[in-house]
């Protein structure tokens, strides 16, 4: 029985008044139901876009869409469950490493129970737009199953400490509705509606703990810092709100994170890494991570401070810890780990081609964007959802932004399934790549820290 | 084939930029093609109703909605095409007096051709909220036909001066698209949305002058004067843009406008007028009826002023010449004129009540929307579009603002279709009918003339 009209409410907000909680509610389960058309669910979204929400609506909306539909209930685990949440970038992998760090530190402390300390209960989405996904990642595993139940779920998080899925088809409802109207709509680039969709989703997980990435820069959806700034204001306000320590970091991503971008290619780097390799241009990667992980531990109390956790995470990677939870959650999910014995050799891209340096110089990255739009049209992404995603399209960088390069050096390597589709893609990045006489303005990865 | 990008329209509106020409054809003839969704349109309809749209948008979007389905071609005519819009009120009935005004001063001069100088091609609209609609007025004349071809309308034309119908299925099809969803997503009150919505059907009239009434005051959709004047402004300058002669006046909506207020109890009014009594309560109709004609006959070349115009409109009352082109219209149009001779013998309402005065004073009506809403409640309006309307139900007025009143007179009585209906309406207007110390003070009907 609904208990509000939906005119009503799209008329306060068309407005400026202020939504009451029922209002909220009452809209976010019309819309659930479709007892709300399109249309209505539509000129609200627009009005919100328009109008903005304050800290009470937007938590309100947040928690009204969080339950629209099942929730994953982490308290029969009696644990600290931590996650973290990227808002998107180009080679950003730093999920694959932190899950299994995190959860390295969570059966080196376990509860009374058995239970894995700390766990992360990580719900992940495919490549969007530009970006990368976790779960075409993962996927690229032979086996690697990312559509379990909440059973199993919470199951490989009993014994592994973390667990990687796609969001089930009744996990926050609300969101994919509200999510596809946006995109027809234009809708989707409002710091409050990001909001809310990114932390209905977030806290659906039954979080204690969220850090949150997000990407500044010309990779980055926010390409403003102001942008970043407000989102991660918004982020870490609605997260305290609802009960769970968040941090916010803005990280720069100007250019590739690590050394490739695709879907293996990622793991395969990440693999390396995990077995405790350290190829100079993972190092951003390397480092990102520790700071992220670092971040999680230091809220899961398992470090006095960001910078103790960054040791500590940076400690179980070179240990191999971390490595043998990554085998542990790999095979509780499915995936066939025999191939992380040579992964390299699983990397078979049909065609490749590489960019050299014409001149000599520095190198600069002008667009990241473009660099990422290279990688989806090499075959890494979708034209539209439910396609099916190449496994070993992708690049590998040679050189990061302030290098000194020589005439002749490659830059980046290029793989996709066929010569054909290798062509717009090299066009793309010769016309991002570029050699400029002076150094580029080298600025951290990490610009600031957001916290309640 | 579509040339424009739905969502690149809906973003340029909404980061507030101005659309050009082509995008707003493009995405009517989207909306009318039904290519682009409902959800679109939505989106599309909220960001112009927060950003609001300038003289050339406003005057493409009416553009692209008048031709987006067939539009009445008065050329082969060759006559002064000529018509007037009420924004609704409560027992506004000019448009049934200013028909037959026109139509007898343009049969009164014809063109060589034999067609009146003058034509009326009046397209108009049902009742809608609390204020009453031409068409359900003009159907309580039994056999009256208000649906009639385009060739037909123009035969009518061509021999009467005048003609009195429906919006066609195919006539302006964007609006009603338009219109359908304004009411659904609470994007009705955009003043700029209210004039395409208004000039697109009107100037599919084929029209050389449009003098438009622009009511203001508490039985008024724009309560604000403010409000109603840029009203006023916005389709006094869409109208010229598309080289009509067009002027707004700006009225008094503050109580019923004449004596009665209703469907059939109208006509009544009007035929009594038309017969050439004037009942001292029907004078402020027939002043505001003089008002807009004569401005319709001075635009149209027949009189030097409005002010002659004036003096016109109320000798062609005063004669009978407009009775004989009513009663030429109705017949046309297959009403049964017979009807007429003792029309008041065809006011049969099942139940009637009054309310009296209860104690002495000035009489005021503090919210004239409440007395539409109750005459629409009695039964002359509907709940639905599509429900049937009763011919007799409706209200008397015994007595206007401002009249010194004593206990126990007659201050309004209530017509229905049986005693059922009565009880609530009764409330409502003893609530909005009060008696008080001080005489209220007196406003001309007329409030502003809004030229170009």
């Amino acid at each position: 029985m609904r208990t509000i009209h939906p005119q009503q409410v799209i008329k306060h907000k068309r407005d400026g008044l202020m939504l009451s909680e029922q209002e909220i509610q009452g809209f976010v389960q019309g819309v659930t139901d479709r007892s709300i058309t399109d249309a209505q669910t539509a000129a609200f979204l627009m009005a919100c876009f328009l109008r903005g929400l304050d800290a009470g609506e937007l938590a309100a909306l947040t928690s009204a869409m969080r339950v629209s539909g099942e929730v994953f209930d982490a308290s029969p685990l009696s644990t600290f469950t931590v996650d973290k949440h990227s808002t998107g970038g180009v080679g950003d992998k730093t999920s694959l490493l932190i899950a299994p760090i995190l959860a390295a530190a969570g059966v080196a402390n376990k509860t009374p129970a058995g239970v894995p300390g700390i766990c992360v209960p990580m719900i992940s989405g495919r490549s969007l737009g530009h970006t990368g996904g976790t779960l075409d990642k993962l996927e690229t595993i032979p086996g690697f199953d990312t559509q379990l139940t909440l059973a199993r779920f919470a199951e490989v998080l009993r014994h592994c400490g973390a667990c990687m899925i796609g969001q089930t088809p009744r996990l926050v409802p609300a969101d994919r509705i509200l999510y596809g109207l946006r995109d027809h709509t234009s809708t989707v680039e409002s710091p409050y509606l990001i909001t809310a969709s990114i932390m209905s989703k977030k806290l659906a997980e039954s979080l204690n703990a969220l850090v949150l990435d997000v990407k500044v820069g010309s990779g980055a959806f926010m390409q403003r810092e102001e942008d970043a700034r407000l989102l991660a204001r918004l982020m870490v306000e609605t997260g305290t709100a609802a009960g769970a320590r968040t941090v916010a970091l803005l990280t720069k991503m100007a250019e590739p994170l690590g050394r490739y971008a695709g879907n293996w290619v990622e793991v395969l780097e990440c693999v390396d890494i995990l077995q405790g390799r350290r190829h100079p241009l993972s190092q951003d990667l390397i480092h990102l991570t520790n700071v992220l992980a670092g971040w999680m531990l230091h809220l899961a109390g398992d470090a006095a401070s960001p910078e103790e956790g960054y040791l500590l995470s940076n400690k179980l990677l070179a240990t191999g810890a971390a490595y043998k939870s990554w085998l542990e959650i790999v095979a509780a999910q499915g995936g066939d780990i025999a191939i992380f014995d040579h992964p390299e050799t699983f990397h078979k891209p049909a065609a490749s081609t590489t960019l050299f340096a014409e001149t000599k110089g520095f190198l600069n990255v002008i667009d990241c964007t473009e660099v990422g739009w290279a990688v989806q049209r090499l075959g890494a992404g979708r034209a539209k959802p439910g396609d099916p995603v190449s496994a070993h399209a992708g690049i590998e960088v040679h050189a990061k932004i302030g290098e000194r390069v020589k005439p002749g050096q490659p830059l980046v390597t290029l793989f996709a399934e066929n010569e054909a589709l290798l062509a717009e893609p090299l066009e793309m990045l010769r016309a991002t790549y570029q050699i400029e006489p002076d150094r580029p303005a080298d600025k951290p990865i990490v610009r600031d820290v957001i916290r309640a």
